[in-house]
């Protein structure tokens, strides 16, 4: 059984366990693979204001006692359709908490994922743009993954993201977190703003690196840069871990590692 | 927390998750409702074939066991979005399961939940059609729910069912539970011909009574005719019974029992 730490936020724990069967080869119902997803919103802190310093409990323990009681229920393996909580800040945490509790489900990281499935089907490409919450921003999740493998890494300005990349996902009126179906107009607007402005940079690709950023942008391509998505290359590689053989053949943007 | 039986169909569970969502005030994730989603797909065997004679395993104690795991995981209330779940056959050896393992979870029946919506919120209705799959159709799930609050129950015709209802749900090619994303073509088709039939014989509304149709019809009206959608009444239902502070103001279809 797959396991899905949902609610943070909630349209992406929804995202990932679409993509999980929107990704399985299933004709019937029976066919498709098992799921549990837990969206225990009200309990797991944002992950961006812990890393700002604005609020001093760490998300892990709460993330950590979800992965619990995905392991209780059946779960061999969790997906976190975050990534600001893949900062090593949190991500190590909720890792000793597992160990600590003896859980033995196997928790995939996104950002690692996300690096390898570049690495294995885009050969061609040296120059990557991310576009994340503040939190992943500051912390640097993808820079360190990225370029460790050897490329140059584009983020926005300093200004940029705190005044259009942010608020897409965050803003109190028009943010994704806030307006989720649909998404917002200015939300999209901004997030494009973006892209154009790592395209300017030279990137060849850009990750969405906020799970709520795909549930506004559903391209492969933009203005002629391609978009990676680490919730679905997140959902394959579940897939693969519990039956490779359930996993539908590869499309545009969606290689295997 | 809430709990869903998912995975009957798979894309059915998510869509009364989404439907919670859509239907909850919140503008940060933290005010979001807990919920947990188990998507056994696997386990439980077709609630059609089971009640036309064609497997003798009853699919309900699946569903009580995962109803129990959402039990476990802390749900307090449950939603089942399948109606042929609600068949009697069915529906009886669960809530009998439920109460031989002592799970004191609640159980919401969404058929009965959409006989009460009516009545409180289309006072002038008097006619009420039901497309769904042939096990709903021929257990008589909805017609037992309305005649006795007084309905009259227009259902299509039984080869029109055989022929055109049933094959948009489950054929292999063009059924919904065959294509979700996106749902193809000819399945919407077909619908839509059961509403013009449902409207021909002087029904002033539709239930759309498998919880697949409404993957591919998301229209509140059709041809001047009332579209109905028990997913998302009890998605309603569901916040109304954890915390009804939380549900969002009415809109149109969506008022409140």
């Amino acid at each position: 059984m797959i396991g899905i730490v949902g609610g943070i936020g909630p349209y992406s724990g929804i995202d990932l366990l679409k993509k999980v069967f929107d990704n399985t080869l299933a004709g019937r119902d029976q066919e498709h693979l098992d799921a549990v997803l837990i969206s225990a919103s009200s309990k797991i802190q944002d992950r961006t204001e812990y890393l700002m310093g604005r609020i001093t409990e760490n998300p892990a323990y709460a993330i950590a006692e979800v992965i619990h009681k995905l392991h209780m229920a059946g779960a061999v393996v969790a997906g976190i359709p975050c990534n600001t909580a893949h900062s090593l800040k949190i991500f190590s945490v909720i890792q000793s908490e597992l160990k600590k509790n003896g859980d033995t489900i196997v928790v995939l990281n996104m950002i690692e994922e996300t690096a390898l499935y570049l690495q294995a089907n885009h050969s061609g490409i040296t120059k990557v743009g991310v576009l994340s919450t503040t939190g992943t921003y500051k912390s640097k999740i993808y820079n360190d993954a990225l370029q460790s493998k050897g490329y140059e890494v584009i983020v926005p300005s300093l200004e940029m993201q705190e005044d259009l990349i942010h608020p897409a996902i965050y803003h109190s009126d028009y943010g994704i977190k806030s307006k989720s179906n649909p998404v917002h107009p200015q939300a999209k607007k901004n997030l494009i703003e973006g892209f154009s402005f790592c395209k300017q940079q030279g990137a060849q690709a850009v990750i969405m690196g906020c799970t709520e950023i795909p549930l506004a942008i559903s391209e492969d391509e933009i203005d002629g840069i391609t978009i990676i998505d680490p919730t679905a290359i997140l959902a394959r590689a579940l897939i693969q871990f519990v039956d490779s053989n359930k996993l539908k053949p590869n499309r545009h943007g969606l290689l295997e590692k």
